[in-house]
């Protein structure tokens, strides 16, 4: 009747709506203080200053006409050069504004880049864990999404990496920094898997690419630094969304930009506007490219999601809880006491706290705690973690 | 390599995106008075001043955490309990919050309700003069699109759209007013197109879908209403943007709404949530559903553009054009003197006039004028026109 697929993703409760609507529930029943929600990676902290004020000044022009109208497909060339810049800038790669095409979101990045990648029973290889979603955008594509457990401290495992790889591999898809587990990929392990996607490349007669989704880039504590996969790997499509460094999530905006050193970079770009076309995407919002135009080089408040990272590591550890310390993003990963993670979000519910199993994100024994929420909130969950861990 | 569709979508030079180059180019040469862009569908009349005023307040608001987060997939609750309240009001028919979903545009609303609809191999019949981007929707879907020729004054052609009717048609796509043709179906005719459907339906033991494209709904003229076609039909999926009412087409906020008596309605909207899903879509940009949920009920400067319908039809008409008065939506489809569409529009061009052939809408021997322009621009060009006519 309908399509089997679309049908099944659409009717698939995802887990955090589902923990949503109890928290709605809870929250009616015991007042809004019972719930503690750290289901959901929604910023916590507003968009910079400038950014509302260049919003304010948007919206006040007076030829509404030229604001609001269509933009080329691809995006404003002064977003464009405006991205372009602050890779040069602060990674030291020079991405022409040429091979940068504006989306609603990293999202759409992703669906768009998997579909201009993609012939059909194309493997790509997810590195768990991993965002929910890519295995939707993999087989909506057609393709077959192939996981690939951790390593320690959930970094990429290369020894299984390298046995997923067949001749129908396009691409990796990578996360750094991490969600759900707050890992920042080190250089030392991006070179390795530059080398070995090369050498097996090689191997098979295939060009590899690599997705890198990077909507948390700007999110990393403690001096630690993101190494810019681009600049270690040149088979690589970028995907990025301002929805986290200009706490913009609802508002839809971000890129795909393709490495100008990727193999028929051109040709890929056009499959990539002919992918957005074809999925109905006509352009980003015009007055959020307008914001990137104006605001690229703008930060979060880094040091409030630092501050909220150290009170709710050191509140889950000295807790009783076992956390890998997250380098970036704003989430945590803990361990469920006895390995099984739907039960301790079931527990973890009763108290009021919102977490998400980490089983669709292809990591099992773990839950994922988002701290981008209010400091108070944090400070005041902090006993009801500790209760729920002595209820083990 | 690449995806073979997506790169061929890609690379195909948009006859629109061409002629807006040449038109840049020639605005380089010879100044900016030299080309009259007749070649794209951006409202010329600027949002209604509550938008402006409800943008300003949103982009002011205070607490930006809570304005740009993220909405549910589905929309904000109050935009969907506006347009089902501006649906009840305009058309005296209940289309519940619950069957409506929000989405970047009516392109996005189209390449969902494909995606949702369609198992590889279906059909879709499209209603010739069409959209240029319905066949790319349908093809990417895994579908495949079958062109029903227009009859008189570019009806639709009833006897044609039956012989096209198979076991495999899962849906007819319609769009009223019309682009390119500027044509509103008639009441008789859709009751027609129903009973046809119904009978057919019933013959071969399907449900066959009329997914209604309507970014023009509000755009009629000289009093003309637009019938509602799921007052007529069933089986109906709207397909509505923003675009054009409020004059917002960058910003893509628009809409797919699941008529409640369409069988399975339910299942149908999991599957339309699937898709919207799958194809990375992750919620409508926030603030404009904010947008829409104020000012669903406000309507573009419709004077302005029936006072360009009107200088432009006569002025074609007295140039010795042959055209069908256009009814609604902002387009007038005039006949190429010797058939050939292609050679009207590159002889338009040299004169600087910017007109689309109507090859890509599957109405070779017309093209497509687009008076949503500044008015001084139509009486500047008439003569132009007019020397047009008289190179035949």
């Amino acid at each position: 009747m309908f399509n089997k697929f679309m049908l099944e993703v659409g009717r698939e409760g995802s887990v955090i709506r589902e923990l949503n609507d109890f928290g709605r529930q809870r929250a009616k029943l015991l007042g809004k203080d019972s719930v503690f929600d750290f289901s959901i990676g929604d910023p916590s902290v507003p968009a910079p200053s400038k950014v509302q004020k260049t919003l304010v000044a948007l919206a006040e022009y007076p030829d509404s006409v030229s604001i609001h109208g269509y933009t080329s497909a691809q995006g404003l060339g002064e977003a464009r050069e405006a991205i372009s810049r602050g890779i040069q800038k602060r990674f030291d790669f020079s991405m022409p504004p040429e091979l940068i095409y504006l989306t609603c979101g990293a999202s759409a990045a992703l669906a768009i880049s998997i579909n201009a990648l993609c012939e059909s029973g194309d493997e790509f290889i997810l590195c768990a864990p991993y965002f929910t979603e890519y295995p939707v955008y993999v087989k909506a594509a057609g393709g077959v999404p192939i996981s690939v457990p951790f390593a320690q401290n959930f970094d990429i495992d290369l020894d299984s990496l390298e046995a997923a790889i067949t001749p129908r591999t396009k691409a990796v898809i990578v996360n750094s920094p991490n969600n759900p587990s707050g890992k920042i990929y080190s250089e030392a392990l991006l070179k390795k898997l530059s080398s070995l996607l090369m050498k097996k490349g090689e191997q098979l007669g295939l060009q590899i690419y690599i997705i890198s989704d990077e909507p948390y880039r700007e999110l990393a504590y403690d001096g630690a630094t993101v190494p810019y996969i681009p600049a270690y790997y040149e088979n690589t499509i970028v995907c990025y969304s301002y929805s986290k460094t200009l706490s913009l999530p609802g508002e839809r905006i971000g890129y795909v930009a393709v490495s100008p050193k990727a193999h028929l970079c051109e040709e890929l770009f056009y499959a990539i506007q002919g992918a957005g076309r074809a999925l109905g995407y006509v352009c980003a919002p015009a007055i959020f490219q307008r914001i990137v135009a104006k605001c690229e080089d703008e930060t979060p408040d880094l040091a409030a999601y630092a501050e909220n990272r150290e009170l709710m590591y050191d509140g889950l550890i000295s807790a009783g809880f076992d956390c890998v310390p997250p380098e970036g993003a704003f989430y945590l990963f803990i361990k469920a006491p006895d390995g099984d993670s739907k039960g301790l979000s079931l527990r973890a519910r009763e108290l009021g706290l919102l977490i998400v199993p980490g089983d669709d994100f292809a990591a099992a024994g773990y839950c994922r705690v988002a701290y981008c929420v209010d400091k108070d909130r944090i400070l005041r969950s902090l006993p009801l973690f500790k209760q729920l861990r002595e209820s083990y």
